[in-house]
């Protein structure tokens, strides 16, 4: 290590207010920050094209902490460089409730922070998905507007964790080489030595998925400075090894786990400022130092300034739509567009599996949005996320609109994270819903953060068939609906699946996912309206004859059940009405009088659906009928499984015959 | 290729069952038991050892096809080897309801199908588990009772997964040296070419993680058997990469995706027929084939014989705790052991955290149970999984019972159904509630297989405190409670810690998740009853003083909080009562009557969970109050969130009088 003393005392400063923060707070991990402080140096003083009085500019690079633990590193870099809303008492407040410096990164607590981490190698893919992002804007508004890199801090952790292979395989795939991937060779987890857990060659197993690899001194700042060199040269995403010690400069406690996710202790503390030569009072930077990273902040300003002259000077409509993109807003023409299309097949009834209806709508949708990028886990032809304007985007050349994800849900789910909040980009994304469980932490980050991208889980019940019970979800919707800011639709028809993909669209806090069927089923929306019933959540589709007796809840493929329960009961003289549910998170949004009118006074109230109960409590109450799955699923044909599992409307007849008659 | 031709005969008996059953179920995947149907002639007429007339020998080898969509290969061969309940009937109905032939392996439909697949990756992390139990049980009983092989044949959707590189890099790191995975590399994935999503060199990958790797045609026995020959001399796991093509021998359609998942079609298997000389009926085997596989079915009783003179010949003690680890019952003397626990900590009150209280319940379990092997996701001093009696395991030494999983929740739990799938052991291990779903499909697994599999889930609500939303789970509980034949236990103390992990263990056919808290809890349970009341999944804990006004229903560290609330009330003159509920499934297993009666008719019912809402409905009713989470939680000091989220005891008496005002 050659480091200058300037040089080590800048990173010095990240490593005391990362171990003062983390004393303070008597919470926390000072062991990354304290041993990537070099890495974080090096990266933000020579390389990082950012503006801390711009920070939002659409063209800065992009850097990933995956390793969110170890959050004091970027709080103290974003702080050192004069981000305006990381002062001094915000680090002060390190892990106080309100402060911007969560325990770990929070997207949106304040600006710099990229994406929320902390549940560990989710970075790593969102940064794949940012790089992916860079050179999909970078084909469709070329070098002038878009040519960044994306630098990504992992852990052990994030290595070890399946999601990071997907992530590597897919970015070494794309050739991502605007991908540069620091790994904080520590050698250290949580229990002790990785080698309790892992021996793993990782520079050899990033190079079989097509990365270039370098091995450099994590502490020996121009080594670091000739690897990134080295890397922007590449033309393959890059990992560089940084063998590094964790809480370095603690004489008693670096190098161990010890110092990972514990206070290092007033006496260790005092220590390490003896050893480093740190004379500065905690949470004091001396000038000459802040001085240098302020000017390091600055230094990005006149590439920002210049980044803006070449936006204003672009043609105008390019200008505008590159702004409309990075905005987040809809074009105009995407709501009538699709009141056009509802127009046509409410008159033309298609009887249609709603994952058709979603191609169908997305066939409208991609015409009008060049903003969507679609996609599938190597489930193309079922989840029918492909249409005629998403040619594929293959290694080197992104000018398309659909990426082959593979057989890696995660790493997708979290790829489309990493789009969205790139920005530019409304990434679209599909599997089987069973397998909503293999993506469920990406998702449950996109709701965390508050950003739209759109799942597409086809095949969403028993009426897959015969894959059986692997492949048939029955608690997902549940499990789903139970992840906060996330919305469910389960549309019913090809109307409904239009209306649950515009709602998608236009939400920009809160991801979607679509639960599509396998099975064909009727237009049961046969009568155009311009208004988005499926807005409110849940409606009336079809009204009783008289005082409803019997109300039937149902969402997507039991609608037609329970329509056609509904014509029994009216046959036999007993008036039913039945209540659509597309969405229970925007049903739960509108006002009291609606929920009630919509709930409705029937004594007998019934829902349907082909899963587990859960939730449904709140539509039928304590008396009401549940009529759905009671357990896994069976293979089988679909119409011997709706018999078996009694899922049918003559079930739904008797339950509500029986009901009656108790009451 | 240089096979015999009846050696070729052989594997086209599986090719023509496989693509005969997809043909009339209508439905399937033809490719895969076409591509890999000399792998498995190999397999099972040269090296597996097995009996299919004492299918469930203890020391046969396993076979996992991960690649569990390929189910007509395991089916053909379990068929023609002579599996007595994988009758030709059984083949022809494949994909019916009730058949054994699911569309996938399902675990316990029939003899011979080791583990339950189609959720890709997931048989090649059981194969890591079953194969560390092997080395595990024999470490423990000798080579004469424990020495086999496991095999796996993973497809390259499986190595995609990202539990693959969990999984491959536990067994490389562990040096499993008796597990050999077959590579079935056919360079097909559903929507076309693999290079469509992929370029990984998987050899070198494997290899990076301390495999063995040999690579030869799929489609030549000879170099099949020299493969597997050199990989039982490694002293590394191998992975055999086979050359296949998908189809082999459908002259139009073989090596590309249309035989992938689709039935061939009339034309396309006449065809093969003809290519392959292949003149039987459908579902006819020409007798001469059918004879030699059955004489390969055969040829392992002898190996089998010998063993069981072994095992007969064994000293007593040593044959009948083999016999008892095999067959899945606890010793005499587990229950009194808890008793006497239970009897020690009632009296001696501790104020400890549960994860604290589950470590001195296994301190006592690990005692009694040998067959207990415990682990954790790199969270070892976290999740308190760690005993005395629990020495690492490592490389090459088996004979420890702690295993380093590393940060690989997801290979951490396929690895566990493994364990159990294996058969003698009691797998537990632990990570973050939150990171619950990081193993979910894993999870889901254990409960779809019914198998005794033990999940211990620590930091379970914001009484984490400062690590904030990503590590705070809200919705993990009600997503966990959703899967079905799967017990949710969330003790309020150290007494209820120990009943719990009482009923987890003796629940033999599903499995159980522990949710554990970070924070202290007072002992609740002070007076000692032999009876589990948690058994009951809810029961009164603390009596109202009279005609009880108020019912508060809690789980594991709100139930501190219900005491405190139904002390005030008390005091205030209104007769209130607590009603600790450990176990949802638990309560919905007891009579109606008890369940009323526990519920009982308070006017105000209340319900506190420091998680969100759903699924209180059926102990609240429609008007009964939830305090707990709305949303997600957030970085700060546990007191401090408690506060700010309103779960206190203040908030609980608040409500309860605003309740009893309006009645």
């Amino acid at each position: 290590m050659t480091n200058s003393e300037n040089l080590n005392q800048m990173a010095n400063a990240i490593r005391f207010l990362s171990m003062d923060a983390v004393e303070k707070a008597n919470s926390g991990h000072p062991g990354l920050p304290m041993g990537a402080a070099d890495i974080a140096t090096v990266l933000y003083t020579r390389f990082l094209k950012y503006d801390p009085k711009n920070p939002h500019w659409p063209d800065r690079d992009r850097f990933v902490l995956s390793a969110g633990h170890g959050s004091m590193l970027l709080y103290s870099v974003l702080y050192l460089t004069g981000y305006e809303d990381m002062t001094i008492d915000e680090i002060k407040n390190f892990r106080q409730l309100g402060s911007r410096t969560a325990g770990h990164p929070e997207y949106g607590h304040a600006a710099g922070i990229e994406t929320t981490t902390g549940p560990l190698g989710q970075g790593l893919a969102n940064g794949v998905g940012m790089a992916l992002g860079e050179r999909i804007m970078n084909a469709q508004f070329g070098d002038d507007l878009v040519d960044h890199y994306t630098y990504v801090l992992a852990g052990d952790g994030c290595l070890m964790e399946g999601i990071s292979q997907e992530a590597i395989a897919l970015a070494g795939h794309l050739k991502l080489n605007k991908l540069i991937v620091f790994w904080d060779n520590n050698s250290i987890t949580i229990d002790g030595p990785v080698s309790l857990s892992d021996n793993t060659d990782q520079p050899a197993r990033f190079a079989a998925s097509g990365w270039n690899t370098i091995s450099v001194d994590g502490h020996d700042q121009e080594a670091i400075t000739k690897a990134i060199e080295q890397a922007h040269a590449s033309d393959k995403p890059t990992m560089i090894a940084c063998k590094t010690t964790i809480g370095f400069g603690a004489p008693n406690k670096a190098g161990t786990n010890k110092v990972h996710g514990s206070p290092l202790g007033a006496d260790e503390i005092a220590a390490t400022r003896k050893a480093l030569g740190w004379e500065a009072e905690p949470f004091i930077v001396p000038a000459n130092i802040l001085d240098a990273w302020r000017a390091a902040g600055r230094s990005g300003e006149s590439t920002r300034e210049a980044w803006e002259k070449r936006l204003a000077g672009a043609d105008a409509d390019k200008r505008a739509e590159f702004e409309r993109r990075m905005s987040g807003d809809l074009p105009g023409g995407f709501e009538q567009a699709i009141n056009d299309y509802k127009k046509k097949v409410s008159a033309e009834k298609p009887k249609v599996a709603t994952r058709k209806a979603s191609e169908m709508a997305l066939e409208i949708i991609n015409g009008v949005l060049p903003e969507t990028i679609g996609g599938s886990a190597d489930l193309t032809g079922s989840n029918n996320t492909k249409t005629s304007q998403t040619k594929p985007i293959t290694p080197g050349d992104y000018s398309g609109r659909y990426v082959n994800y593979g057989i890696r849900e995660h790493g997708m789910a979290a790829a489309m994270n990493g789009l969205t909040l790139h920005g530019g980009i409304i990434p679209y994304g599909g599997t089987f819903l069973t397998f909503s469980d293999y993506c469920r932490p990406a998702m449950r980050l996109s709701s965390l953060m508050g950003i739209r991208v759109v799942y597409v889980m086809t095949h969403d019940s028993i009426g897959l068939g015969e894959d059986g019970p692997t492949h048939q979800p029955v608690e997902q919707l549940a499990a789903l609906r139970a992840i906060p800011n996330n919305m469910v639709f389960r549309p019913a028809d090809v109307v409904e699946t239009a209306e649950c993909w515009e709602l998608a669209l236009k939400s920009t806090k809160t991801p979607s996912t679509l639960a599509l069927t396998r099975q064909n089923l009727p237009t049961v929306r046969t009568e155009h309206t311009e208004e988005n019933l499926s807005a409110y959540g849940a409606y009336e589709l079809a009204a009783a004859s008289g005082d409803a007796k019997v109300t039937i809840f149902a969402t997507g493929s039991e609608v037609e059940i329970a329509l056609g329960a509904r014509a029994a009961l009216e046959e036999k003289g007993i008036p039913a009405r039945v209540v659509s549910v597309p969405c229970f998170e925007l049903f739960d949004k509108q006002t009291p009088a609606y929920q009630q009118a919509t709930l409705g006074n029937a004594p007998v109230k019934i829902a349907v659906e082909a899963a587990i109960s859960l939730g449904w409590e709140r539509f039928i109450g304590e008396n009401g009928v549940f009529i759905g799955m009671k357990g896994f699923g069976a293979s089988g044909p679909i119409e011997d499984l709706y018999k078996h599992f009694g899922i049918t409307a003559e079930a739904v007849v008797e339950a509500a015959e029986k009901k009656l008659k108790a009451a």
